[in-house]
């Protein structure tokens, strides 16, 4: 069993799960090097999963010969340079999602992964490798359910966490650009085609500072794709429940939802508040072996020299996608793409 | 369209629900004599339904030519006895359960019965007449889910309602009685088979008042029919989400399961408490559907002509075999039949 | 108990079920007269509910002087006519949604309920009154769930019923008339506001026919109210699993959701299909009660002389609503109310 | 961070999975020496996981001074011989439920442990480990369902691999010892009281096989324990919808129940069969999260020097119980213990 020595560049939360994962619950990798701009953060971390190397400075993570592949946990706005550093310092990369914090920088991008046709480079879009969604990918594919009318996507974030997430919204891109992002990658994934027309709406119903950056705390969009099946996203900030992600997919011969309640376990409460499920209160708990399996499969395609998707197209096209909904919420108008 | 001209003797809470229903939702009867041992009661409730012939002497309204059939919604012991006059007086009848209070008055009314052949005798276990049962007991009879395995049966009563419980529970005759005996009707007509052996365990885990009635306030039991089927029975007054009665048939080739979650509406709530769907808070509500058609199925026989199911036989059974639950919990020994 | 003497123009398949609940499950209504174009028809059904007096004039019932009240259960384009003849001839009206054929028409109605203040005018959406959408209607008013952010309403008819939906559809008006007028009436209801823009699209994916007439078999709206709350519908033809309708409220405090698997009875099924429910399989199982109860509502504001809802103001709006759905529908454009 | 260098005898399908969680799942452990009568098969195993060292003889594995603990995946009937070949060797031990095939042999495994109480030694009883059923013990332990009332348990394999499961029958104990032993282990753990009688009943439903090897297919007991808290297991192979494993606790003031819907993933179908959600298929996909948390759970209890529960008693207790209930069943009379 070769192993993936395996590099990450960012251990912030979602950076911390990754590296754990990479170090003890993905069989294909070895973790060999971590770096984070807080050298100290990065130590800690190192040392606790018995990690070699340690860097803050991203270049040295990736000059590193011991390391064959990177793992970019950075912020969104980072994402591009870190790319270009990794892949011309030739190095298999996995990138988290967005690819870039703008279309033309995802352009950029392509250029550097065009360039490197050698190298494995994956997007994280993790929601493609929860079982769920396969499960319901491979009955799409099955034509268990005809062909596709409608997806339906929620993503709803607990109102319990809203603080941190306010304190982050500023330079998240918004909505569009960070949340529904996952959603536009499910519609393309899904329905095996682009949305050709779209418009978008929303506002702030709870959160009144959402106006301040010209975002919205719960928004939506009507797509209609070239193919003609119809799409339609709902992003929100306020679910009392938990972390709700939800899937619809309306078929001419069936239909599938995933997570319709979405169960942290499988336990049932009955009391005064009638028989309850409770809910995930977190994404992280959500998607911990979506997480897992993105990383055994690009650990995969590395070893076996094929080519991952999530691509790089498939990040610049969302990203675009994001853009015209967050044109479209603007200015209030429907955009044809 | 013949309508059934009823009396109905006995207007408490669940009479003055038959008496709505028989003047008012089920298209073949007419409701024309009420009688309660309270007068003023029977004279406001016929008022209230536009029923002429207001009694609070049973016989009276057995008398009353103009009255075809009666209902008998009056307490456990009487039922014998006012059997006896209403089909005397030649009127069919419809008794609540259970049949009698002993089986020796079963047995009794057995045979008054027998000596009225050319009269309609029904047995008000309501739950046969509920759409899930129905729907269950046709799958079953259609051999969807092969023999039966198993039969297991919850009754659970809300903690809400348990002051009006326990007021009426000195004279209720005890759980197997009152209220096992309907799940008791249920393993008998799902296994079309009679119970061979038992063992009934319980205790007062939370109202240690039944202990001074010989009784549990959380009861169970185990039995074996004679064609090998197996049932488990669990009568509860505790139960913090509501009224809960549920039933599972385990088959060789399918499973049935009744209520496993028995919601009030079909609406789901999600809040800080989860995704919860409320629970019916009394069995008037649950069962208000099966009321009325027990009713009409009633009415129907009568004018057809037909012997009716449940009938006095199922009454003396299934009223024997909650006596048996009793002496098992009792002795603690297992009791064979 | 006095009762509302009620006459009823057209027992096709609907109006037989309203002339059943008028005649036998209403507590509060008695059906004297019956008029239908086909009269061997009207007699059937009037024998069958001992109803005494048949018409095949819609003119000659509202001038049959025992009766006081008129529900009206012909096909859309008539409705205008019936309910100035009605009306004129002083009787209170319960009419079949929707109100009329065309917007000019929904005017017209409205003058004539305007110069009958002294009658009542009910127009009939029956899912306002289905104890579900009670509960739920009632948790937003006492504020359980906060302010209303999304509203999201599916229509789905199963492909089962698809002959006899596409004989009718020609002159039904299309998707967005005949059935999406529903959820844009409940969108109104519950969102206790109106539309100001909105963008529909849709297309033929499994029943071709559907682009003869300019429609869609499955289409999809997005629109965002005055206050603010969004609302997303979808209306489809292709359901596999049954008759579908499914209703949501996201707000800022909690999410009530209705009907999200919509089945008929409380039975599971455990099979090699894995761990079923069964869905209505026709609109009449789903909501019997509530048109028992819709007549229940009309029959007591008949008795206490109150005013009703739905109105005709209602039916007005809902129909240019959906007519404007379907302006949208067939530019592409989003359209501003 | 320290791991446990861990050696496995017996690489059969089990010991497979646990192999591969020790050698690339859990974090604090790392796999070091193979065992398994079928010298090729623990070869081939130890190369696929890289594990350097590979014995056919257990003495052997136990005797390499580089394995700290050693995991049993053998058959029932050796358990006995190879903890005490592997605790007198000096190594912590976690062995696969149930303890031995006789009580007699428990008790003298009792002694082995005695005698060590240097060394870790836990019980592979997998449900405690398992997400749901922790968080259930939780909110038993923080007194939110009050006292228990009942547990009730199922444990259901499916009829799609009977073959298997009837080719290892006849040397597996049987239901009681080798599957309603999880559920009396349960029971144990989730009542904190030990039974005090109970009756045990079932048969041959779907196949007779079982009656030649004095068992049934389908069996149940109902239990009482010394609390008075009341326990109904079934145990059954005839599952059409796959690998069902429920509990339900049911106490004074709430009620939990774990896997209703034993569901294999988050999505929902809705097809001609309803809507449905597919079952487990077997248990290592069911119970794999909760195999990977038992071994991390024994291995910090190795690196931490701490007492593992379930224990050695726990082992002794529910084998001695099954085999009441087996006595039980074969005698038909209740058991008091």
């Amino acid at each position: 069993m070769k192993k993936v020595k395996v590099g990450i560049i960012g251990v912030g939360r979602l950076g911390y799960e990754h590296a754990c994962n990479l170090a003890t619950r993905v069989p294909q990798t070895e973790l060999v090097a971590i770096c984070d701009g807080n050298e100290a953060r990065a130590k800690e971390v190192a040392e606790e999963l018995e990690v070699p190397a340690v860097y803050s400075d991203p270049k040295a993570l990736c000059e590193d010969p011991n390391v064959e592949a990177v793992v970019i946990v950075t912020n969104t706005a980072s994402h591009p340079e870190m790319i270009k550093i990794a892949m011309e310092a030739g190095k298999h990369v996995l990138c988290e999602k967005p690819l870039a914090d703008t279309v033309e920088k995802c352009l950029e991008v392509e250029k550097v992964v065009a360039a490197h046709p050698e190298l494995v480079f994956m997007l994280g879009f993790m929601r493609r490798f929860d079982k769920s969604y396969r499960v319901a990918k491979q009955k799409i594919d099955n034509g268990d359910i005809g062909d596709v009318i409608l997806v339906r996507c929620y993503s709803q974030d607990p109102r319990a966490i809203i603080e941190g997430t306010l304190a982050f919204a500023p330079k998240s891109g918004g909505q569009f650009i960070d949340m529904c992002i996952h959603d536009i990658d499910l519609i393309r994934w899904l329905t095996a085609s682009e949305p050709k027309s779209l418009w978008a709406i929303g506002g702030c119903y709870e959160f009144k500072q959402y106006k301040d950056w010209d975002d919205g705390d719960n928004v939506s969009c009507l797509m209609q794709c070239e193919n003609d099946a119809m799409a339609f996203l709902f992003a929100g900030r306020a679910a009392a429940h938990g972390s709700h992600v939800e899937t619809e997919i309306i078929g001419t011969k069936g239909t599938l939802r995933i997570a319709s309640t979405p169960a942290d376990s499988m336990v049932e409460v009955m009391s005064e508040h009638g028989v309850c499920r409770e809910c995930f209160q977190d994404f992280l708990t959500r998607w911990h072996d979506a997480y897992v399996t993105e990383a055994e499969v690009f650990a995969d395609h590395v070893l076996n020299n094929t080519a991952a998707t999530p691509n790089v197209f498939d990040g610049t096209k969302s990203t675009n996608i994001a853009y015209k909904c967050k044109e479209s919420f603007l200015s209030g108008e429907k955009i044809t793409l």
